[in-house]
Order: structure tokens, then C-alpha cells, then sequence
């Protein structure tokens, strides 16, 4: 093995991420080994980092981190027909146990047995190879970039969670919060056909970003607004009407609680972010008007959803990467990322030469 | 008028329920004249008589009580042809405006001009005439009841509990609460093919009932049980799985935190009951295993399939009502139901002699 | 009156359409007057003319012509209170009883007693003045057209035809027939996030417009192609995949043979087109590979949603007007919409000034 | 290998089925061995002795018969942890490829690569040894009969009949034909809360059985009878109302017609009967009402249902087995099978000694 062959960061625990060079993996008949090209950070990635651990998932031994990744196959297992090497590919990173009653109904994100990149005790993908099951490897067309197949994972998020919302045709839509999971949402809430999306955030720039991609309405939130005034700034917004659907992508306590406010009767409150684990909510008040609340959890069976889109070049994932770094560079690709230097929203790190396997430089 | 020939139970205030003589209402077009035969008594009216209101819904002028009623049809708008006079028929206590989004598009129940049988400003029928809109009288088969006819009021709402938490067939369910709701989501939650029903109460003589009427397991609940305790309780009666849905008939905080905690992944927690206004929550811990959460408010459309379970013998409603009183002692029989004398269940008031208008006595 | 101060358009049998002055409907307290400002013509419109029926809507007395228009608030019922006077409408031609299982639960446009303009024997709104229910009025935005507005109803049909093919995110669909129905369901499922559609129809020319409406592939339908070698079109076009959703607009035995043929395993083929009452189908074929079949019968609560998408800028129907008639010259109208001539799509009759009631010019 | 150790009934060819003694099947790391205890006849059993086919399905070479089974667990496979040595399992005929997008959409009875037994090219399990994965193993509660673990795989069909139909509280039911799978689709039908069945057939004994197990209506078809006057019939029967499901389980053209002009507006017919593969339908007349079509394809995700429904009591399919043989008298049983003698309705071949392996006797 040549040095930094299989160039890979492993986190050894709190604030300690190093850069070995590990074995390239071996595959089994149903895998892939996956030259990885780029690897996006997301928000789980840092707070594994700041804090060892999320909710019951501890990390106790090394693990390598990262899962929103794209590769090229580099080889194949014996049972694997459906790809070639060379193949462009992006990754779905959770491999279920294919056997469960979950995974059976068509909701393997909810099998128990899921091995997912990057959640303890299981490895990620920030490395230079990777073997994965082929079945979750998705084949990017020629003109997409491998930029955009890393960035179908949080794509895929939203797509989850807009369908959890049902969002449909002429929806109103809330979405608390514009970090990367309110924007990925916000992109496929309007290609779903929502014709009136509000974004809420604390930060003006976040809103900047979310009316760019197409917010219609975007509502700073200040510590000091009452939940009775900001429940009539969202109504005010829609000229009297109440949105039909809320997605939470904050997980707050104060987002969850105005998402019950501010809803429509009949309508939907989708969480999708993951807060304090005990939350006082004014529960009744929404359920007696029937507004049904959903929690979401990865996704199944919305990565093809999710290439579609970006394919046919209507969810314009692009601007929300702000920063690229070498694998190299992966210590300061996580300060950026934890400090959001420069208006960073996604940062990608690359494990090859930037856009050596793009046709069209991302 | 004849004295008393049209005794009515009129709520002046809080403990302030009176029986007085009132003139016969005219009936519109669309409406029928019923002389009422039998009115049940639910939570709510007691709660009404005892605290003057709920939630915001206050007792502000004197207000007829009653809402769980069956009559015969003594006099016809003009535009009603779906009815002739002497039709004994159930009465659907809530009209709603036809006009606006939730009723066109078939949840009427969210209609925000929804006129319903004492729930102020709205009078209830728990007198002897009473005017309502022709298409929320069901005509009743020749040999169902009145008393049963009254009672699709609450069986409605198990119908629309059990409709909300998609019940069906091999389901395993779990209800909090063997009140009345419980015991009627019981009933029909049995009869839409859940296999394994468990219902948990503080009061053993409520699971006794229960147990009688069908459910498979029942489970005493002591206010020394931690909730680790009565999650293990609740799983070991199905014999190390979980419920995948669970309906809460009380509303507290403590039977919606089990009922989170205790849902299977993937599956529903349908709460009915009506407690504080607001709830601490292990609210994440649901739903990133995407248990999702709906309320109950009321009914729509659901009276008719009530009627087709009574009717066709599969709903044994009857076991619910443990005691009759004559309107001339509605006072009585507030007392039975407030105190839950005798193991009262439901109290049912008579408007005309029992079994006047039965084929066979209930 | 004044002279020609209500002219109305009434059919009075095959090929008898005439122009006459009526006097000016009186309302009810539901109802408001409108003063029509335009009305598209509707194939049906067409056949009533030619055929003097559709099925069992039979012409039997003078009927006037005409169901999708748009108008002027001119006088209120004492009941209205969601409209004013000089309020821009566009009108949903179909009023529906509020009373049966049918409008209580969502599904109104299946209700018997349905009075739907110009379906015998009810009266239609290509007049200057129509008094019509409130509730089925939608004031228009300051920015719509009063053309906009009338082409409410042609795209409501798309907006149900691909709610009952639940169009989703990804879906790649095929849309048999490139007529105006086929052309509405296009632009709406491009918006509910189909990412490749398919239009096919037997005239290039319309093809065309498909293609400028935002069709991924067209498909020149000639009389020699055989199904197989149809049905190998349509998968070649999706890279040897299938759609997952297929609409007929088209109803003829041929398309609805091929939508069955070629539509995706657990797919659904909606069927908008009214062809001929038999049809010899290759059905089992299709049921074994679990492709559902489903109707469309005008639409239910679908107007706000269409509202939302021209309103929003998303839907382009403006495109669809190809020719525009003074209500004075309807004959001229009706030979050019039944002869297509000049490639027309949508002819628009008016029954004011061109733009009088505009705020741009349409 | 002892004489007749693994007797084993192989189908060479039309009317050539043969007994033959064949080698005890090795098992992969994710199959169990099963010692065959029963396995029923189904009609397409039947068929391919007939015909040497099903459609496009064609025995081209030697196949193993039956599919109807259940058995003792031999040996287990090395991943196998859910199972042990001597579990009694219902054995889910079908293996999917668990990779595909039906598989993990949770429509895996679409699978392109499903191997069913005895659907050629693949074998089937009438033998006293066979080789199945784990996950398609239904592990049976003591109280349950092997005979009723067999059965569960017509159950199943009646299971998704029934939820493909949506059969819920309150509906009425029309179940054209009452061979096997009518009655299986009658039997669940009635605990998913349908409150009025009716069943047609041509035969009255099959509805006297049909009358037996629940249903509540039933109607003899004769050839006389002309369309219109058997939808009077049945809707006569609901007093003028239509069946708002209706399951035809026989797949004739007849039936299909009988079934599109009884069923209700907005209703649903399923169709689970596989009959000719061209049919004329009044197929307009049916989709203008919004009477949505459905096929039914063998099942997915259905069987722990039909298992609860069995364990529970409340699915009494003992009633449908009418003849029982031995493996060495497998050509006596088809014939009985084929006849229909003595009214049979399911023939059982026993490949262990009747009740060896059962705790109560069937």
C-alpha cells in the first residue's frame, strides 16, 4: 500500500479527529469497493466531535467519520450486475438488515439492525475507499456532478421529510429554521408544487440564502417576539391564513411549540430536527384541531427521488456548498463547518482532485 | 303549551342546572322537529355543570345541556324528503357550515362555525322537542334502539379514534383509560380486526368492564409504577413487542408520555383524551422512530358507520349504560355520573317512558 | 332591460345555438349576481352542439351554453359575507347538494343532485349576467386576468387528474394525448415534481406546444405503430424503465390499451378521456402487475389549488387562449374551436371590453 | 438416503405428475431446512397439471408442485437466529430479491426476480424436505395447527384482497364468487369490520358454505340473468344502496362487468379472479363515478396478519378444508382437487402422519 493510499479520518473520541492511512477494505459478493471523490460534513459529523455522542449513539471506540459521500466503483462483487466499475455513484450510507418487518414494509430507515456510516459503531466514509452494498449506490448520470451525488444525502432529507409532510400542490408552507435541512426542504417543498413557503431563522444571512433559493416569505425571529406575536407574523404573512404544514428543522422547543401554534387545523407539523430530549408543549391546543405531528428519520426510499431531481436540474443544490477542502485539510473543513466561518452552509471535502471526475466543473 | 310539554335542562351556570318548561322550537326548512326519547350524559357536561366551561369554550348565558340523543321525528321542513314523521332516528349533535374549506373537503368536524349541541353559545337537546338539520338525523333500523341510537354519539368517537390511528386488521393495540371512550374505541378497534387490544386504568373495576368487552389483556396502573416499569408491563403482554398503536382515552400527561414511550416504531399515537393545556414530553424519543402523533376532535362522517356496527349486532353498546333516570331527575342523574356511583359507566336520561319507542326494551 | 343587456348564449338543440336577450337572474341569500366577464369554450361545449348530448345528458330544452367563466361581483345575497361588489371571481360551475354522504365526505363532484352549468338540464354561464352560489366563487388577486380566471376549470381538471394519480416528486409520467386536458395535466405535474414527462398524441403540432409547455419527450402517435412497438417507444424514452403514472386524456380504446401496456408495475393509469362506453382492454395483464385504475369526474376542492399555481406565476396557462371571440360573434367561436382551426387550443369567448376588468392586459 | 426419505411429487408435464424419491435439499447460510408437515392444493396447483401453464408462466422442464405449506424447522441455516431446531412454521412461499425498489418499497410481490415455489422455473415445497429462507418463515404459537399454518397462504390473498379493496368499519361488500379465495376474502372481510356481505357464485352449495362462514347475503347467478337485473338484485339486497367494495374473485368477463356497474360511486372493485387476458368492459361508465380498479398480485407483508387472525380465533378457515390425503396418494388428492368431489373446497396432502405434529387435532 502506498502512503496515504487509503487516506482516512478516524475519530478517536471528543476533539480528537486524526488522518491515518488504514487497509483498503475487502468487499463481499453483494458489495462495491468505492473510490470515494467528496464527502460532505454534516451537523452530526461536529457534534460527534464536540461531544462524543448523540443521544443513546456513543462513540466508544475509533470511528471513521463522514457519510454524505459520492465514488467511482472501483470493483465489483461477484453477485453485483447492476454496476460497472468506472460507474459515477452516489452513496446512501444506511445498509439495512433486508430481513426485518421494516425493511420488508418499505421502512428500512426504521430497521433496528441498520448499520449507518458514521453512527457508532459503525465506520463512515471520509476515506479514500470504501466498500459499500451495491443496491444502495446510486448511478449518477453523465452531467451531474459528483458534488451534487454527495449532496443527495441531505437532498434526500428533505425529500423525506416533505413527503412525512405530504406537502402537495398549492401548500402553504412553514419552515423553522434555514440551516442546510430547512433549505434541502425548502428546494423540495417548491418542486413539489407548495406555492407559498415561509422560512423562519435567528440569522438574517440564513433568511438571505433561503430567499434565493426561492422563500417566498422569510420572517427573522428575535428573542424577544411572544409566541402569540410571532404565530400573527406568520399569519400576517398569508394574509390571514395559516400555513398547512409546518416543517420543525430545529428541533427547539420554541420552533416545536410555534409549529403547533401557528398550524392550520387539519394540517401537519413535521419535526425533523433533534433537540432536548423533554420538550413542554401546548399539545392539546393543536390536537383538538387535529394537526397531526410526524417525526422524521433519514429517509427510505428517496434517493432516486432526490437524483431525479437534481438531474432534471429542478433542485439547484449547488449553492449550498460555501467551502471545499482537501481530505487533507479535513481539521480545518470541521472549524469552518463548526463555526460557520463565512457564511458556511455545507462544506465538502474532497478525496481527489477537485472536479477530476466531473464533465462539467461543479 | 302544556305544562312541561316541553322540559328542557338548562344550565344557568356553574352547579346551577335547572329543568324548566320552554316553547316548541320552529323548525327552517331544512330542519325536522324531534321529540326526543333518550339523552346520554357525557364527561363534558358534567365538566360543563362543574367548572362552567372548557378550555374556551365558557358558559356565558343560560345554555340547554345535552348532546348524546335519539328521537322521533314529529315534524318536517319543507325541503326534507329523506325523512317522514315518526322516523325514530339518532341525532348527529353538530351542524357545520357546509360552506367552507373543512367542510367541503370532508372534515367537517374543523369547521370553525360548527354549531354544536351544548358547547356554548350553542343549545343542547336534553328536553323533550328539539329542531336539527334533517341530514344529521340517522334513520334508525326497526330493531335498534333509542338508547343505542344515543349512544353512536360516543361509539362516533371510537369510530373516529380508531379511523385516525388507521387500526386494522392483525393490529396490536393499546388503550389508556377505560372510561367510556376507552371502552368504545375497545369495542370498535375489535371489531376493524386488532388482534391483541390492552387497556390499562387506574381502577380495576373499569378493566373488569373492559375485559368483558372484549379486550385481551388489561393492566392495572399504580402511581408507584415507573414508566421503564409500564413500557416492560405493556411489551411483555405482547410477549416482547410493542403495541403499533396506541389510543389515549384520558389525556394525561403521564398516559401520553406511556404512550409514546411504549409505541412500536413506525406506528401511531392517537391521543382523545382532554387534559392539561400544557405537557412535558420525551417528545424526540417518538418521533425519531417516526410514531407519529394525531388528536381527536369530535367526528365526521363516521355516524353511519357507528350505526352499521350497532345495527348489525357486532357493537354491544348496551353493556356501557348502567343507569336510567327520568329528565324529571336529570339532577339525579348528573349526581350518578359525576360520582360514578355504582360503577356508573354511562347515565341515560329518559325524555319519554322507556321502551316507548323500542321494538324489543333495550 | 336594456337591449342586449343580458345576452345569453342557449343551445336549443343539435346545431341550433343562438343568441338572445334574457332578463337578469334574480339571486337567492346564497348566491351572488356575477357579470360574466369571459368563458372558454370546452370540448363538451362543442359536442353538446354537435351531438345534442354526452352519454346519458341528453338536451332536452332550450339549455344555455357555457361552464368556464370568470366574473364581477355585482349583487350580494343577504347571507354573503365572504364576498363584496366589484370582487374579480372565478366561478366553479358545479353546485352540489352539501347534504349527502358524497359532500360531507370530500367527494362532492360525485354528488347526484349536482347542478353543474351547461349540463342538462342545467342552464350554463356564457351570458352577461349569472347569479351562481358564493361559496363556489374565487375571488381572483389583483394580478390574475379575468382570463386567468376562467381557466380555472380546465385546470382544475388537471389538478384532479394528477391528485388521483397521486403525482409525486420523481415520477416519470406519460400523458396520452396533447389536447387541452392533456396540456393542464402537463403544466400541473411538472409543478407536483414529475421529472420526466412523456406527451403523446397522433398531431405534431400539438406536440409542439407540449414540448413548449415543458414536456421532457414528445411522441408522434401514427396509426401504423403497433402496441408493442408504442409501448418500446415509451421505455426507450425513459432509458428502458417504465412510467409509474400514466393519464389518458384522451379515453379512446387505443390509449387506454397502451396505458395499460406500458404503465409501471404497482403504477396507476388515470383515465380522464370519455370514449366510447365498451372497450376491449388487455386488462388482466395489467391487474397481475398491480397497475391501479382510476376515474376522473371533474374535480373536488381542487380550485383553490389551481388558483395557487396561476396566482403563484407557476402554472402558464396562457399559453392554451389561441383565439378570442366577442360574445356576439359565439357561432364564429364554436366553428373555430370545433374545427381547431389555426391551431387552436382554448377559444375565449367575451362578454366584455378585452382587458376591462384586467389590471395587465391578458 | 432411506426409500421415499424426501418423497417428492414432480409435475413433468400436462396430466404427468409423478412420485418420485429425491435428495435432501442443502441449505444456504440464510435458509432453513423444513420437514414438510401438509401442503394444500390451489387451484393454480390444478392448472398446470391441466395446462402445463399460467399465462407466461410454462413448465418447460420438471417443477416440483405445491406452494400451500408448512413444516417442521430441521436444520438451520448459520446466520439463522430467529428460528431454532423444532419451531412449526407457516412457510411463505415467495423469496424476493430484497434489493430491488419493490422490495425495498415494500411492494415485494412486484419483485421481477421473486422465486415462487412451484411457479416455473421454480419448485415447489409438496415434498418431505425443503430447503426456505428464515425470513419467509412464520413461526406458528402452539395452539395453531400445521392445516392452519397451510392455509395461511390463501388466507393471505383474502388478507390483501382486502386491504388492496381498503375494506374498512361499515362497508358493504359484494365478493363475486365464493370458491376458496372468496371465502378466505369473505372470512377477512368480515373482521376488518364490512357489515354487509353479499356473495355471488353459479353453484348453491359453495354459498351455502359462504352463508356458513359468515356472509350475509348471498346470491345465486344464473346464466338467465341479464346484467341489469343483477345489479337490481344486489343493490335490492343493500335496500337500494350499492356495495361500496366489491372483490370479484372469479376474473371472468362477466363478473368484472357485474362488478363495474354495482359498485358505488367512489368506490373500489378488486379484482383478484385471473380470467381471460382480453375482456369488454362498460368501462366509462364505471371510472366517470370514480369506481377505482385494483388488482391483487399474491400478497406482501400479509402473512403475520393472517397469522394473527388464526392464532386469535378470529379466522375459522378450518372449515375450508374438505379432504385430506397422504403424499403417497397426492394423484387421488388432485383429482379431488380438480372435481371438485364431494364439494371440495381445499384438499390437504400430508406429508407426515395427520396431526403429528399438532398439539390439538385439527
Amino acid at each position: 500500500m502506498a502512503p496515504n493510499e487509503n487516506l482516512t479520518a478516524v475519530l478517536y473520541g471528543i476533539e480528537d479527529l486524526r488522518l491515518e492511512n488504514q487497509s483498503i477494505p475487502e468487499i463481499n459478493d453483494d458489495q462495491v469497493l468505492l473510490e470515494i471523490d467528496c464527502v460532505g460534513i454534516c451537523g452530526s459529523d461536529v457534534h460527534y466531535l464536540v461531544h462524543g455522542r448523540i443521544g443513546d449513539f456513543i462513540v466508544k471506540k475509533p470511528m471513521i467519520i463522514g457519510h454524505e459521500a459520492s465514488g467511482i466503483v472501483a470493483k465489483l462483487g461477484k453477485n453485483v450486475s447492476t454496476l460497472k466499475v468506472g460507474d459515477r455513484v452516489a452513496i446512501e450510507p444506511g445498509v439495512s438488515c433486508r430481513l426485518c418487518e421494516f425493511c420488508k414494509g418499505g421502512k428500512y430507515n426504521l430497521c433496528p439492525e441498520m448499520a449507518f456510516c458514521a453512527t457508532p459503531p459503525f465506520d463512515g466514509n471520509l476515506r479514500r475507499f470504501y466498500a459499500h452494498a451495491a443496491d444502495f449506490c446510486f448511478k449518477l448520470p453523465d452531467h451531474v456532478t459528483m458534488e451534487e451525488g454527495a449532496l443527495l444525502e441531505p437532498l434526500s432529507v428533505g425529500v423525506h421529510a416533505c413527503r412525512r409532510a405530504d406537502v402537495t400542490l398549492g401548500d402553504q408552507l412553514l419552515i423553522l429554521g434555514a440551516g442546510p435541512i430547512g433549505l434541502v426542504t425548502l428546494i423540495i417543498a417548491k418542486e413539489m408544487g407548495a406555492t407559498k413557503v415561509i422560512v423562519t431563522d435567528l440569522i438574517q444571512g440564513r433568511l438571505d440564502v433561503a430567499k434565493e433559493l426561492g422563500a417566498d416569505y422569510t420572517l427573522l425571529i428575535t428573542k424577544e417576539d411572544s409566541e402569540e406575536t410571532l404565530v400573527k407574523k406568520v399569519h400576517a404573512l398569508l394574509e390571514g391564513d395559516a400555513p398547512n404544514k409546518t416543517v420543525d428543522c430545529s428541533g427547539a422547543e420554541a420552533t416545536i411549540r410555534l409549529g403547533l401554534m401557528a398550524t392550520k387545523s387539519g394540517g401537519v407539523l413535521v419535526i425533523v430536527g433533534c433537540g432536548s430530549p423533554e420538550v413542554k408543549l401546548p399539545l392539546i391546543g393543536a390536537l383538538t384541531r387535529e394537526v397531526d405531528i410526524r417525526g422524521v428519520f433519514r429517509y427510505a426510499n428517496d434517493y432516486s427521488a432526490a437524483l431525479a431531481m437534481v438531474s432534471s436540474g429542478k433542485a439547484a443544490v449547488k449553492r449550498l456548498v460555501t467551502h471545499h477542502f482537501d481530505i487533507s485539510e479535513t481539521s480545518d473543513a470541521f472549524e469552518a463547518s463548526r463555526n460557520g466561518t463565512d457564511g458556511a452552509i455545507k462544506v465538502m471535502i474532497h478525496c481527489q482532485p477537485r472536479n477530476k471526475n466531473n464533465l462539467k466543473p461543479f
